[in-house]
């Protein structure tokens, strides 16, 4: 099995997209390219939604076409519709990420439909993103658990990621979208869901809401999978899921990836410092213990 | 293997030492008994180290005797030496802890005295203690790192566990005091210690400053520990070890416990209530994520 680890880097995404206060355009871009800079490779830069759903994202279009690009960079970007779609496209993505969620309950509550419905909306979708040549990455949200319903069935998280890899998407990011998860049922689900999927093509996607995102990655790891997602400075949570606090922190993952002897090309100093900046420019503390640590130590030892 | 964990209440001494406004002794009388009505059944409860280097604790006494005592529950305080343990039997406690470093270099910093020299202090407090019929707990710490030499050797650790056991404590605390720690190192050291101590006689005690206290407490569970340091609130650090952050949070401990399956007697609601209200006394947000997010779960929803 692979040391090497990619990890999605969601912050620009997940992270901004619950902000309250309007954030400029030009700072989402500096955003993505400092995180580039740090070496990450993917980096979701933003989500066609609807501007009447989620406002900070009114300025997708702008953002997407404002990065300099880096070769060999991914910049997904999520799109919840063709609307959506065709608006990336135009401005020319080369990779998309469509939700679903594993909850009925959830995906009344978000996007008021079906989990059956949802996914009959991804056929034009998919079908428009293969014409066009782009990628796309499959979201399963509430994986381990509903804010509305509460437990979700095995059988379903594994039923909506089959079907959006049989659909066409390369990669399947199992997320707990409410951060209820603990080591050992997270390691069973990643382990139900490769029955039917390749390990390869999964990733994981956890928020830290119950303190235990960490323990729930290594487990994952432990089990096979290599690839991450995770957000610089712990941004975000989910608008839609109450009680639902950030991401997991990439500096906290890329510490932890450290220690297991893990390779991941990321700079460990430069991604706290991207951390730091972003936290100071949403005028808060930085959520990532690893990396406020790493800082730390790195200003004059005080005893 | 066992399926119960008992957890060591360490918020009472491990956290508030730390504090460095003075905290009225009814309060931390009161956080004990709080612990305890959770259903801690041992709560470390303060240390008879000299008022001159933790004025914080310079109440030992009264704050001891000040504790309405539960049948079946231990408070062990810390005592640095042999003073501290006769000021500590004076006023009737029933178990002790002593600690050493497995640094070279944090035993200098810490308490003047090399290694050698601090195993050699312990012989007349155990003879003491053995004489007065008073269990001892000992701790090890810098288990997993150093702030002042950097790595520490995994063969230190053992010797110096190996050396508290053999001198009679009932049960040795590995304690990665900086919270360096990341989980297959936490695994290792513990294999190596339990290689020459039982497991049965081995407990862990994580801090959270690089965040990745719960993954190694998971990984510890899965080599065999059934023993877990943690302070409600995730109060405290180390007074004398720079950048050094709070211990694991006792509600994020219980949190992973219960989707493990391992039982361990406590009332988690109870204990977030605890953790808010001892950190309100403190004037500042509870650092444990599991005990917000319970309180956030059961206040009235807002979507």
């Amino acid at each position: 099995m692979s040391d090497s680890v990619r990890l999605v880097e969601v912050g620009p995404r997940d992270g901004l997209q619950n902000e309250s206060k309007s954030i400029p355009a030009a700072v989402k871009i500096e955003l993505i390219e400092r995180l580039v800079a740090c070496g990450l490779c993917s980096v979701e830069a933003t989500s066609f939604v609807s501007p009447k759903w989620v406002p900070q994202l009114a300025d997708a279009a702008d953002v997407f076409a404002g990065i300099r690009k880096q070769v060999g960079v991914r910049y997904p970007v999520l799109v919840p519709n063709l609307q959506g779609l065709e608006r990336a496209l135009a401005v020319g993505v080369e990779e998309v990420a469509i939700f679903a969620a594993a909850s009925e309950a959830f995906s009344q509550r978000n996007i008021n439909a079906s989990i059956a419905e949802s996914l009959q909306r991804f056929e034009p979708i998919m079908h428009r993103a293969r014409v066009a040549g782009v990628a796309v990455r499959g979201y399963v949200s509430t994986v381990l658990g509903c804010p509305y319903q509460g437990e979700v069935a095995l059988n379903d998280v594994v039923r909506v990621a089959k079907y959006l890899y049989q659909a066409g998407c390369y990669e399947i990011s199992l997320g707990d979208t409410i951060g209820v998860g603990t080591p050992r049922r997270a390691r069973t689900m990643l382990n139900a869901v490769a029955s039917e999927i390749p390990m390869t093509a999964l990733a994981v996607h956890f928020h830290d809401t119950w303190g235990q995102a960490i323990a729930n990655i290594h487990a994952c790891l432990e089990a096979g999978v290599r690839v991450v997602d995770s957000a610089v400075a712990g941004l975000g949570g989910c608008p839609y899921a109450a009680g639902a606090s950030g991401n997991v922190a990439s500096e906290d993952v890329v510490y932890l990836l450290d220690g297991l002897g893990m390779s991941h090309g990321i700079d460990a100093s430069a991604l706290a410092r991207t951390g730091e900046w972003i936290s100071t420019q949403l005028g808060r503390a930085s959520s990532s213990k690893a990396g406020r640590a790493l800082l730390a130590r790195q200003s004059p030892a005080v005893d």
